[in-house]
């Protein structure tokens, strides 16, 4: 047992440290940095594509499509405009570190962006422990999955700043609570930041846009 | 890296050595025994509510209820008129091991049983590669998830025997195409036997039962 402390601890510690050097070369760049995270099928990719045909235009997006197998997110966001798209392949691994950010991070181009989002493996679980040198994780639930899901996965929830609902669409066909999921994540943590968002019927998105302007603006002190 | 990949080699088959034990138990009492495996919020806890609800009169079931955080799944299961459910919180773990197993399966009484049931953590990486010993792993998806899962988390769709696909009553709203994903699966796994069901409308929940007697009975050289 004492071995497996020892060499998560030895893990932890490389990878923090990478992380913090792929933040230093983000805060370096003023580029604003968000780590998406979910269960597979939360609609990451679809909030992602949306966000790409309306901003591309105006902010320069950078981002890279985790995925254990297939670059087919990674493909999506390129014909949803996306000019500067990286598909990373964990080919088994549960989650991204901060080690395969750094690996992608020099074709990135960061010099040159505004906004730097990673999406993590679908996987609740996992992704949380790893820091990968982020300004924010952004954990995204669809009303489908159910509303205590942040009861059952909490470290994903305390260590995410922003909560965000979506498939709202379909509110009335589940036995979601809007009130007890809030309530649910709030007691985990009180900080989060919640949109309610639809990436099929649009609501909500424009608040995200919004948001999303707010902190490039503030990251580049504007 | 040598010292990471020694080490899985050893969790691994200490691992793979409790589920020997394990299985040789079920083996012996002729207990029918699956691991439910998906995302979180695919719909294993209802599905398993219907199967007490249902089948709880005529055939005596085990489950243990696995989750990082919270009983609220056992909780669930009991009230669905299960009379013996263990859960099992992880902790923080990313799914079950053949440990956490052994650990409770003395209290199931497994000698009375007909069929014993884990539901495991909500993940779709992690559990695919740590053997319970059980004689199948079942995969459930839900068509809100998108067609594209096996694809992207094949390991999981490999090692399973049995894949569900849920919340068909949402076909409709969900851009989901059914011969997509069972082309998607069986490329990945030409032997999977496949079931269309929904918990809310009930649709496809006969068959389910069906099968569930059926390797009861071959379980048991009825």
């Amino acid at each position: 047992m004492s071995t497996t402390i020892h060499l998560e601890k030895k893990v932890f510690s490389e990878n923090d440290k990478l992380a913090a050097e792929i933040r230093f070369q983000l805060q370096k760049h003023q580029v604003a940095s968000l780590n998406m995270v979910s269960s597979p099928g939360s609609g990451k990719t679809s909030l992602l594509e949306k966000t790409l045909q309306t901003l591309a235009k105006e902010i320069r997006i950078g981002m890279v499509a985790g995925d254990v197998q297939t670059e087919n997110d990674a493909n999506r966001l390129i014909k949803a405009g996306g000019e500067n798209i990286k598909p990373l392949v964990t080919g088994g691994s549960c989650h991204l570190d901060a080690r395969m950010i750094s690996r992608v991070l020099p074709e990135m181009g960061i010099e040159e962006l505004d906004l730097f989002i990673i999406e993590n493996v679908g996987n609740l679980v996992c992704p949380s422990g790893y820091d990968l040198g982020e300004d924010m994780k952004v954990v995204l639930i669809s009303v489908t999955e159910g509303d205590d899901k942040p009861l059952k996965y909490p470290a994903m929830f305390r260590r995410s700043s922003v909560m965000i609902i979506n498939k709202i669409d379909m509110l009335e066909l589940c036995d979601f609570n809007m009130e007890t999921v809030k309530r649910n994540a709030l007691q985990i943590n009180g900080n989060l930041k919640i949109f309610e968002i639809s990436c099929r019927s649009g609501q909500g998105l424009d608040q995200w846009y919004t948001w999303l302007k707010k902190i490039i603006a503030e990251k580049k002190n504007l």
